[in-house]
């Protein structure tokens, strides 16, 4: 089966460009000396796991260490082998029944919690969970502050009961989507891991293991120049990277791993505009392309076979099964109906999630596996 | 059980006030003397649509009419007894034989196309397709232009090859969402009225059937005041509602019947701000509030019971897991970490659609049902 038989729109994944965007990181991570935790917050899929740890698709070996964002991704990636798994999200109290659950089951699961509130919590449940605590490194959004009396208090809430464990800390520099310079990524890396380094020497001076020192994001994980006293990192959206990491640097366009395919249903030939099936649930609204130079609206229109952007057409707007193709320049469109295109997103996370599966390319046409993805909570 | 006991975010649909929706509009398309055919792009779940036509959930008579947005929407539609669908996107040629299947099970389903391109595709496939022509009336999306003479070409292309016949006309009045007064409502739904039945009368006064004159959005199906040659509306939003739609006067923040149910799980007392484990994805990163007079960021706070908004609480903020709480005014935010919360959303079809089903309550807190939704393609 080839791209040309797919109801539309649909997911496409381009296996080599995935395959090229993972070396490239854990390239990285050697040279740093870190050990890559990748996160599946992108992917959500144990076959794009695997890719990103090095492993074959099917290796049974491809167990970890890998970073998730839900639960529901946790208890997938356990079903699909993996062992070492970091639910990178501080935990509602009302979800640790559910990690507990997991544990049960052997797998090696971490948890975050970044309040003395939640800590309590999770010493009052009385299972032996693994703790990282949560470090605010400038982005302000969850975490401990620098400096804030709260990290050992945190710590020993949790250790209070004898049963949960301090294991590390952990930090995400979101900051760095603000950046637009490789040397500006570099400082805000430098300041993300000097944050949980000293976190991790406070813990450490005060009696607790720290045994994870955990950092990352694509930007940070990119330019990063130095991560000593850092042990992992752990970035996601560059195994498939986006509009906007191509915007600001992490990769080039003809990097970008995944698109939608849309066929294209209408033509106004006076407007110079053409309409695709792909609208808002199937691109998303995220609009986080607005902010750059070059706004590529609801996304870039490319090529069905190659992946590569026609002219300056991009989605202008979309509704919630439509999308309007234009031209800023005013390049005549010539899309004909029922032909197809594939759409490269501003945010690859948030595209990816409205879709089951993965159709897999390989630089070519021929769709050469389905790989399923676990959405929701 | 209990919404206490759900794993957040979860999608919570409040039936009391979905029935209330449900039977204004009924009333009003009686009022109008024209058949109520509700969109389920928004709600996409069988018990719905039934609720909508005014059925028991359970009632195996409440077989249509309905609109759908995908054809696999059409499909599990089809799959719970439903046989009268239109589906109100204009075909892409490479679907034309999924909706062939669908009807050699005997579904009544009609399809929408507005090019001639796309006329001759459908004929040239040779099915029994029954098509309506979508009509432009100002939205300026799809539709053949007011008094363009592609409208009988189209029709004439539909049934040069004696199979495809033209049974309609539809439009659909998108400007009325940039309405704020009942009055330009009323106006667009007069603009939206007459497009569709002048189109229609030039396709009878060339020969051509026209029995359904189909049109609506929410806004105009709300605030028409007559519909006289018109025998279908197709609102949709309307039975669950949402604050742009209440912003915009079609409905009251009371009405608002889906919002999604979050746990706190982190506070920065300093910066009167909290967090919730409902982001952009459980929220969507639709935006549609920003123009509002009074914008919601990403929905509005509400308590867990009563769903009613607490002060000014809203989410000024979303990465993929996490929604920041604030009070413009500085009210003293005092969510405990593990207290649930609600959020009513901007845009329910967009906020729906992260969802594989609603856990639905009764004005209280007991879960009283779970009824699956339809996504993807």
């Amino acid at each position: 089966m080839d791209i040309e038989g797919l109801i539309t729109p649909a997911l496409i994944l381009d296996r080599r460009r995935l395959l090229s965007n993972a070396a490239l990181m854990r390239d990285r991570a050697g040279r740093l000396g870190v050990t890559l935790r990748p996160h599946m917050k992108t992917a959500k899929s144990p076959e794009i796991g695997r890719i990103a740890l090095g492993c074959d698709v099917g290796d049974a070996d491809g167990t970890g260490p890998v970073t998730v964002s839900t639960l529901r991704e946790a208890d997938y990636f356990r079903g699909h082998g993996f062992n070492d798994i970091l639910y990178a999200v501080a935990i509602a109290p009302g979800k640790l029944d559910q990690a507990a659950g997991m544990m049960s089951w052997g797998l090696d699961l971490k948890i975050v919690t970044d309040t003395v509130q939640g800590a309590r919590a999770i010493a009052a449940h009385g299972s032996p969970f693994q703790v990282l605590i949560e470090i605010d490194c400038g982005d302000h959004r969850g975490g401990v502050a620098d400096g804030d009396a709260a990290l050992l208090e945190i710590a020993a809430a949790v250790e209070d009961g004898g049963k949960a464990k301090i294991c590390g800390v952990m930090t995400h520099a979101g900051q760095s989507y603000d950046c637009r310079t490789p040397e500006s990524m570099a400082e805000v890396a430098e300041i993300e891991r000097r944050a949980a380094v000293d976190a991790a020497d406070r813990l450490r001076e005060a009696g607790f293991s720290c045994s994870i020192v955990s950092v990352g994001s694509t930007p940070t994980a990119t330019f990063a120049r130095d991560l000593s006293g850092v042990t992992e990192i752990r970035p996601g959206v560059y195994m498939f990277s986006d509009l906007f990491q191509a915007a600001i640097g992490t990769s080039r366009i003809d990097d970008l791993a995944v698109s939608v395919l849309a066929s294209v249903i209408g033509r106004r030939e006076g407007d110079n505009m053409a309409l695709i099936d792909a609208g808002g649930l199937a691109l998303s609204k995220d609009r986080s392309g607005a902010v750059l130079d070059d706004d590529p609206g609801y996304g870039l229109v490319c090529d069905p076979l190659t992946c590569r952007p026609i002219g300056d057409l991009r989605i202008s707007a979309v509704s919630q099964e439509h999308g309007r193709v234009t031209s800023p320049s005013g390049t005549p469109l010539t899309l004909e109906i029922g032909s197809k295109v594939r759409i490269l997103p501003n945010h690859a996370c948030m595209t990816s999630a409205a879709y089951e599966a993965y159709h897999v390319v390989d630089g070519g046409d021929e769709i050469i596996a389905r790989w399923r993805r676990c959405n929701g909570w």
